[in-house]
This record gives C-alpha cells, sequence and structure tokens, in this order.
C-alpha cells in the first residue's frame, strides 16, 4: 500500500512551508498588509487514516514558523486564519472561529492572527456571518471580510455575491462595533452565477455587491444612530451595574452568599427578550 | 418594557448559583464522581437583545465559584460541561468540544473541566460521535458519555435509543484510546420512540442500547487486536521518524531551509489515503 | 407483543373520522370556508414496522370519504392539505406540495383539495416559501396560507412571526400571480419566542408580522407595477413565440425534425440568466 | 440585456431533443435495455428569472416525444428518470420519487417512466435510500439503482462507494420485495476519494462496493427467511382483516356509521410499534 524509502508527508510539509514562505516573500514585497491561510485543505476525509493531534500539532508547527519568518523579514501586517468547516475535505480544522481560538490558544498563537471571516463558511457551520463576527470581535481577533452568500437551502459553498441587505446590515453593524478595520478590509469572494457569463454580468455582480454593503453600512448607521436596539441591550444588563450585579462582575460574592440572598429575596421579575419588537425596529430603520 | 427597581438578570445567576451550589452539595453527599454542566440553557435567541461577551464573562464566572465551592467542601470528581450547539435556544455557548475548549482555555478554566460528549449533540452540530470524542482524547478532556442516537435526516435531538452498531465501535473505538473511564461512564441520555409506550419497550430499548454499545466494546478491541488500521495510520507519518520529518517535529528547521529542500528534492511522492480499503478492513471485522 | 382480539388500527381510523365528521359539522354550523387537514401526524416513524402502501391508501379513503361527507352535508368552501416533511414523525407523508399532488393524483382526489401552504414547513423540506406556493399555483391548487417564519439555521418548525420583508414579498408576489384568495387566507401559524412571554409581546408580535405581510404585499405590487421583472421572464421565453419555438409549443415538431433543425442551423446562442441585475432590481424596489 | 432576432431558449430544446434522440439510436443499436434521464440540469437557480410552469410543460412535451421516436424505432426497453434535488442548480424539477410522481401522473406520463433511484441523491433530500426505493415500489415505478452512498453531514452528492451495510441491506430488502429487478440493475455511480488516487485504490473500491451490496443482499434475505419483521407488520395492521376494519378496506361504511361505532365502543386499545424491539432483530440479524 505504501511506497518505502519515501517521506511523501513529511515532504507536503516542506512543500507547503516553501510556498508560504514565497508568498509571504511577495507579500512583503507588493506592501501587503495581510496574509490569509484559507481553511480548504487542512483536515481529513475519514478518521480511519488520520491521526487528528498530530495534524494539528503539525499545523501550529507551520504557523509558528511562518510568523517568524515573516516577522523577521519585516512583515508589519496581520496574520489571517479564515474558517471554513468543509468541502472539499469533510472535516476541516479551522472549522470555525470558536475552533481556531481553541486552536490558537492552546498553542499560544492567539498573539499572532485575526481572523477573516467568510459569510458562507459561516451559514455552512450553521452561524450566521454576524455570529462569526462577533465572536471574532468579542475575542479581539476581528480581522477581515470575505463577503458573498450563502444559500441556506444548499449545503455547499456558493460564493453568490451577497445582495441580502439583512445580512449586510448584521455584518456592518459587528465591523463598526469592532471599530472598523485597521488592516483588513472588505474582499468579494465571489462569483457570478453559472448562467450569468456575459462581461455585463460581471460588472453588475460586484455592484450589485457594493450597493448591498454601502446600503449594510448605512443602516447599520442608523441603527446605532436610533439607539434603540443598543439601549435596550443595555437596560437588559443594568442590573449588574449595582447591588447583587455589582457584586457578581466583581467577582467579590460566593455560592454560599448568592443563596443565601436567593432566600431572603421575597419575589423575583423576569423581564421579556422582546426579540419581535426588536425586529421591528430593524424593520423599521431598513424600509424607510 | 422593563420593569424598574428589579435586578431579574442579575438574579437569574443568583438562582443559578444557588441551584447549583445545592446541586453540588447533593451530589458530594450521595458520594458522586461526576458533576455534568449540560448545555441546554447558556446561549441566545437572537443577537439583537444579546451581549455574548458579557454573558460567556459570566458563564465563566459562575464555573469559577462552582469549582471553587465544589473543591472547598471536598469534591474530588469531575466537573464536566456538556456541549450542545442549539435546541431550545437558536445558539448555545457550549456549542461543540473546540468551541467548549476555546472557552474553557479563555477564562484559564480548562484544568478545571473535562467534557462529557453527547453523541446526538455531535450530530446536531455537524460532526460524527467519534469526531467529538476524539477532539476530547487529543485536548486531554475526554470524560464522560451520554450515549443516544441521532437521525442524521431530522434538525433536532430525537434522543433515540442507540442501535448503530458502526458509530458504537467508533466511539467505543476513541474511549478505549482515551485508556476508558475514570470518574465519567456511559449513560443512555435516551427515550423511547413516542409508540413505544410499554413497560416492555423501556426494558427492550435499555437492552438494545446495552447491547449495541457491548458489541462496539468487542469490535473495536477486535480493531485494534486485528492492527491494520492502526498501523496503516502509524506508516502514514513515519516520515516524520527520520530526515526532514523528525527535524520538523523537533521545530529545528526553518522556512529557509525547507525551502532548500524542496529545490533541491528531484521527485515527490504522494501516497493513497486509502480510504476505501480501510472502510472494507472496518466491515471484514464487523461483520464476522 | 400485541394484545389478541382487539382492532387498535381499525379502530383509530373510526376514531379520526369521528373527529373529522365532528369538526366539519362544527365547521359548517359556523359558516368556515375552509377545512385544513394538517400534516402532522400521518407518517411513519420506522420503515421496519410500517406498510406505506397500506397507510397511503387509507389516508385516501379517510379523505374520500371526509370529502362524500362535507358536500352531502352542504359545505361549499375549500378542503386543505397542509404540507409538512417531518416533526413530530420522522417522515410525514404530505411532505411537500409535490408530495401531495403524487398523493391527489393517484387517488382521483386532485379536484376536491387545495393546499395550505405553510412558510416555515416549506424551509423545513429544503424550498423557499414562494416555491412552495408556485407549485400550488402553476398546479391549480393554491388556497390559503400559513404565515410564519423558520429559522434557516434550525432544523425544526419554529413557528416564528414572519418578519423578513423579502420572503413576505415574494410570498405575496405568488399570492398576487395566484389572482389572490377565494375562501382562504392569511393565518398566522406562530408563536411568541420564550422570552417573550408578556401580553405586550403577543400584540407586538402580531403587529409585526401583519406589518411585514403589509409590506410585502406593497413591495409585491411595485415589483408587478415596475414591470422589468416580468418584462425579463417574458422575454426570455419569447423564442417560443414563432418559429421552431411555437412548433415545439404546438407539439407539431418530431425529433427528426428538430434534429434536422440543428443540423441545419449555423451557430447558437445563449443568454444570461442576469440573476445579480435582477436582485439588484428587487432591492432596488424594496429599499426605496 | 438579451441578443434580439435569436431564439436561444427553443434552440436549447432542439438541441437536447437532438441529443436525446442519438442517445437513443445508440441505445438500441447496442441493445439496450434501459435509457435513464438523470435529473441534474433542469430546474432552477432563481424563481426571478423562471417561469416554472413553462418550463415544466416543456420538458413533458420533449419526454413524450423521446417516448414515441423510441418505441417507433422499437425500443422495448425502460425510460427511467433519476430523481436529484439540487447540484449543480438551486432547484431540479426531478426532485425526489414523489415529485417525479406528480409530474408523470400530470402529463400522463406515468405508464411511460420508472424511476432511477440514486441512495445519495435520497439524501440530498432529506429521505433514506430505503424510502425512495418503496416510495417507487408502492407506486408500480421501481426500475433501478445507482448505488452509491452519500455522508450524512455534508450537504453535496459525495458518491461515495458504499461501505454501509444497514443501508446495503434496507435497499436491497426494498429490491427484493419489488420482485427484483426487470430491465434496470445495480449501476455504482461512485467516484474514489480524492486521497485515493491509485489503480489499486479503483479496484479496491469497486470490491468494497460490490461486497456491501452482495452483503446486503444476503441479510436481507435473512431477514425475510426470519420472518418476523414482516410477521410484525402484517399483524399491526390485522385488524382491517374482518370487522370494522375490513369494512374500512372495502370503502362500505361512511363517516357517520364510523361515529356510531366510536360512540358505542367501551374501550380502546392501542399497541407499541416496538421500534427499539424490531431495531434489535435487525442487528441480531446483522451480526450473526
Amino acid at each position: 500500500m505504501h511506497g518505502a524509502g519515501t517521506s511523501p508527508y513529511a515532504d507536503a510539509f516542506a512543500l507547503a512551508a516553501a510556498q508560504v514562505k514565497n508568498a509571504i516573500d511577495a507579500t512583503i514585497e507588493l506592501g501587503g498588509s495581510g496574509y490569509v491561510f484559507w481553511g480548504g485543505r487542512e483536515g481529513y476525509e475519514t478518521l480511519l487514516n488520520t491521526d487528528m493531534g498530530f495534524e494539528l500539532d503539525n499545523l501550529a508547527r507551520l504557523l509558528k514558523m511562518a510568523v517568524k519568518y515573516g516577522r523577521d523579514k519585516g512583515f508589519k501586517g496581520d496574520f489571517y486564519i479564515e474558517p471554513k468547516p468543509k468541502e472539499p475535505t469533510k472535516h476541516q480544522y479551522d472549522y470555525d472561529t470558536a475552533s481556531v481560538l481553541a486552536f490558537l490558544r492552546k498553542y499560544d498563537l492567539d498573539k499572532d492572527f485575526k481572523l477573516n471571516i467568510e459569510a458562507n463558511h459561516a451559514t455552512l457551520v450553521g452561524h450566521t456571518f454576524q455570529h462569526e463576527l462577533q465572536v471574532a470581535r468579542i475575542n479581539g481577533v476581528f480581522g477581515s471580510v470575505d463577503a458573498n452568500e450563502g444559500d441556506m437551502l444548499l449545503g455547499w459553498d456558493t460564493d453568490k455575491f451577497p445582495t441580502n441587505v439583512y445580512d449586510a446590515t448584521f455584518g456592518m453593524l459587528e465591523i463598526l462595533k469592532a471599530g472598523g478595520f485597521t488592516n483588513g478590509g472588505i474582499n468579494f469572494d465571489a462569483k457570478v452565477r453559472r448562467a450569468s457569463f456575459t462581461p455585463e454580468d460581471i460588472a453588475l455582480s460586484y455592484i450589485a455587491g457594493m450597493d448591498t454593503f454601502a446600503l449594510g453600512l448605512i443602516k447599520a448607521s442608523k441603527i446605532i444612530e436610533d439607539g434603540r436596539i443598543d439601549e435596550f441591550v443595555e437596560k437588559r444588563y443594568s442590573s449588574y451595574e449595582s447591588g447583587i450585579g455589582e457584586k457578581i462582575l466583581k467577582e467579590e460574592i460566593s455560592f454560599e452568599e448568592l443563596e443565601e440572598y436567593v432566600l431572603d429575596k421575597k419575589d423575583f421579575n423576569i423581564e421579556s427578550g422582546s426579540q419581535e419588537y426588536l425586529e421591528s425596529i430593524i424593520n423599521s430603520i431598513l424600509f424607510n
């Protein structure tokens, strides 16, 4: 089953290293401000022939070498990992933002990498585009965006030009809350549909995508200006600003004291999550 | 929209803390060796009313208090988190093993928790049961198992009694490779189907589940004894035992040297992944 | 395993018949104009205990009796079947509109039934709401609508109040093209989210749903008025209005003649499907 | 947007007709006993540019011409339609067996066509392989089989060589119950995995597939011989053999009489569906 005397897997590592080295050289030469590792090859087709632990250790080694090489050569931009759960392989290690964070933290790489979030890769996992952006943001690894759109009823990466204004708005909302881009940006990782084969289609598709994200930015900024959504969220957690809540946040309270508080308290209130009301606010801003 | 002067969310924390405290007390009293946090409540229904970062910080606070309380009271067993991606809520923070690892590592909780892997929760994410077990194993957090079976064509947690011998075999294979259980075990988180309402059905269902896992254990042990699968995997990565491969593992080589190696090398080999052959081996062991 | 001397399955048929009889009586008494058979019980949990052919024959018998009974009693309204693919059972016979049509046509029931299309049931199959409405329309069985919204990332019937204006617009477009409602209408088969538990939430949710469909109606009507979409489609098939196309439609041409036509023809044109352009038109109408 | 003076869509019909004509000629010349229409092109990418009713009418016209041409030329074999729900297009008209039946019955083509069921296309819809085969069987259109295997966690047509013995067994069970093949057969519509690139892999993959279906046939035949499953199903519906059940089957009873029967009856029995027990029987036969 195997050739003897050869070292195919170690050679694959060496080939990958050589390729990445040259791509980093080119990035520096061209004044690039970001270097993206796309998550579409490292992964497995079946666990029957795979040692996942070994492969992940090796992936970490490659990334460490890449960072060292790049920094030694003076690259000041960001290194990005782009999560993708599957396709072409059955399972890819950069499954989603959380998986990448688990990996980066295990190998002490979390200071060296940011994430390049692709909308269609998010939905392939089962997350919204906004979810992936928010996970990146709250963990300090938001970096860049591959803008496109999946078909929620299809199970592959369609890489459609984005035209859904809801998704673009929620995406831009996260990007604004992340403080916008530093080294990254919005890149259309999109292709025209099979039946859109004319040069005109290509122009119209980019226009459609740009218009969608431009409108998303306008609407996201209006949502923030409007203030009702943010105010609702702030108020929702306001019970942590004083009293028992404040003690919890400051970690100045124990299980015993919390039990005592509960036993002493006469009545408890709950508050509505008001999802339908909040969705109405969004529609009132989007369609006005 | 809100009641004033109340502290509903901080109170929810306090109530949860009191409940967990009492459940830990009961666990200690009963000589329990494990305490499972089930991932079916912490999460969100919509990002419109949610501050994910705030909620995750709070979740970490609760877990830290729980660990401190339990250890102070002399609990020597394992704390477990049971990943579940959704249902009842839209998104649950303990999405899968990798997400839980990202969380535990962020808050320095990775030494305190192991994972309780449920088969049906794995497939709800898009992972196999074996995948989740292997991710837990290679990260040193394998703990316990909720045995059941999902229907791969249904999008909810069916909690069916497990009767698929393939899945049970691959699951037991991972458990054996993890060195078996320490404090954990196999718990049937399963219920009879709606139309199986007789006492006889309950007995037959548990028998079916136990027979399935018992057969899975026998077959997993035969796969290891047979040796062909393990030998294939070992050989697959054997190029890392010497030469360039060894240098990579020892991290004694740089991008520059790897490029040089590649440029000097005359020809490269690749080896088959042999998936179909390996699947045949499995069938030859299962059906013999 | 079985009780003897009883007739549980035939009794279930009798009980169902008695229930449907009484519900039809009540419908007539109340001046109802529609009677819906909801597709959530007839189906199977496993093929191991099921004779699908037998069950479908029986279902047809029940529906025939229902039609006969209702018409004899003077019911002039519509009978509806509401497709649903699964949940609670693994597979339901009224899977989608096409499955229902196959069934109705087999048993000569297609003149007696129309369809009640539910948005969330459509997406549970893997269809859009618009798709199901159009399949019903072009087959002359469009009847009524259960308005709600699924979560495209969740695999169960969420019955959310509809707030997505795209979906409402495309749905209303089909309803307008079907000539609007006759006996049917739009019914909110929706419930507030778990965390929306106040009376205010219920009012706000219905308002949100009604506003969404009202806006959908306005936008759908503007799409028709605008004319660009309809014109594009008409032009796309205009080659069937004369020449070879006309002969095809009139079925006045054979394979031999079509081959001859092809062999004689010098060059062939193809035309763009222009999807991105058409999606831009929709956005320009929706967000204006 | 459009070329003028051309007839692209009618020409596409003519080109398709010419191709099908020549393929039928070749089939006859080669003594072929079956002609399969594969469902991977007729469908739509977006409803924005599509008139589904028009396209389905045209598809029926093409199929009618094909049947007429083939029969006139003396082709005595079967015409098959192979359902596939999507990929490459978003929605394909031959979605599943039920959709094809709805179509064939609408256009009076149900006497002329049988179905070629592909395992992976079944699971892409959300059906099991066995389900699709049984729907074909009970509607008298079972014809032929494309044997392969999908990955239940991936959303595209993987066309994997089949190695799951459960699926092969349940598939062969349906084929045996359909009386086996007449003009059709089992065709491996499968390809080796990307990493299985050697000639040896191709041989081993076909062996794996054939062994799987051969074992499936042996096991299916043992299930029938064993008799417990069939006996259970027969007994489950046995209440239709006499009394009220017999009257229902003979359609000699009305809603009024059924209500009277229900009101007179003292108590009702229900019987267990015994799914777990039946699954145990299957395992006891498969792993013995």
